[in-house]
């Protein structure tokens, strides 16, 4: 009987909207509204607000593009940082990452989206004109490109690639090959293949 | 850098409200809230009032405890249903799920919670009057009990059998065996046990 329709609007709602996010099912959207239904109503109050305010308040920095509070993020901000150097990379998230390895002590930039004829976006939709304005400043000695290896990740690195090549900048790429720990038997034969074609001088 | 430090307060703060849900941690919590900041404002406003709402406006059935929107819950007002027969559960979650079966038709009391005198919970903590006093009105017939196995719930099926044993009602639980498909190799002794000691007669 409640497979789809629950006893309550609200419940049915409240499980909609979860469901709505990536990689929730209708089971957890349930199982989480329930969970709501048990918090005090300031906790549901505060958590309800985070969203809203998040989505309203968010800010991107007008140098590199990241999600910060003010003006410039405090990557951009930060005095301590090689700022001779930009890691080019598709989203938020792929910043996120580089920071956790704590191995970057340079600049971003976020494109916010890669080239995809097929979801309509084109070398324009992207801050590309930011990015070579950034470079001609003459501060810029490398350009990280740091995209994917799909199809659109490549053609928006070689379109890259095109427009800085004139510009007096090193431009290098992440190094591409099997992973820590990984065993070579299960790599697959482009990453294995990359990993051989790019070996370094081994040291101790 | 950003392991516990997110470069926006707003983000930072999604992401703890996201993590506090059961089940996610933080690495979901950010790839939800980063959902969040790519959808149009009003549907985040929409996500957000979803939960206060629930919060706020939900009611309980003046009958059996049930979640609803009015004063009693879409079974409580069915008159196709068979207001004989009660099935005693302890939460909203498990009548959902004895609806989904299809196989019941009678009305529930959701108890809202098991005897656990752990975490302090007595009989008096939970609405066992309120069903003795359905029973009183003379038109129930049976009452199943539908309470978990472990130590609290049969404490509590054995109270509501001592207080209900007296009213001129059918007290009966649900039956319990080896799950349909299950092999019986992989079932526990006592589920196997009570799964031979419950037989039933063939039918076919």
């Amino acid at each position: 009987m409640f497979t789809k329709n629950y006893p309550s609007q609200l419940l049915e709602e409240a499980v909609e909207q979860f469901a709505s996010l990536p990689g929730i099912g209708r089971k957890s959207a349930l199982r989480l509204a329930l969970h709501i239904l048990k918090q005090p109503v300031e906790n549901v109050e505060r958590f309800s607000r985070a969203f809203t305010e998040l989505r309203r308040g968010v800010k991107y920095c007008k140098q590199c593009n990241m999600i910060t509070d003010g003006d410039y993020c405090p990557i951009c901000r930060d005095g301590k940082r090689d700022s001779s150097v930009i890691c080019v990379v598709e989203s938020i998230r792929d910043v996120l990452s580089i920071e956790n390895t704590g191995h970057y002590n340079g600049l971003y930039h976020v494109l916010g989206g890669i080239i995809s004829p097929i979801d309509g976006v084109g070398p324009s939709d992207l801050p590309i004109e930011q990015l070579i304005g950034r470079v001609k400043e003459g501060v810029v000695g490398e350009i990280i490109l740091a995209l994917s290896t799909s199809m659109e990740g490549e053609t928006t690195s070689f379109y890259l690639y095109k427009k800085l090549s004139g510009l007096n900048v090193r431009i290098t790429a992440i190094a591409r090959g099997v992973g820590f720990g990984d065993d070579l038997e299960y790599a697959d034969e482009l990453t294995l293949g990359k990993s051989i074609e790019n070996r370094q001088l081994f040291k101790y």
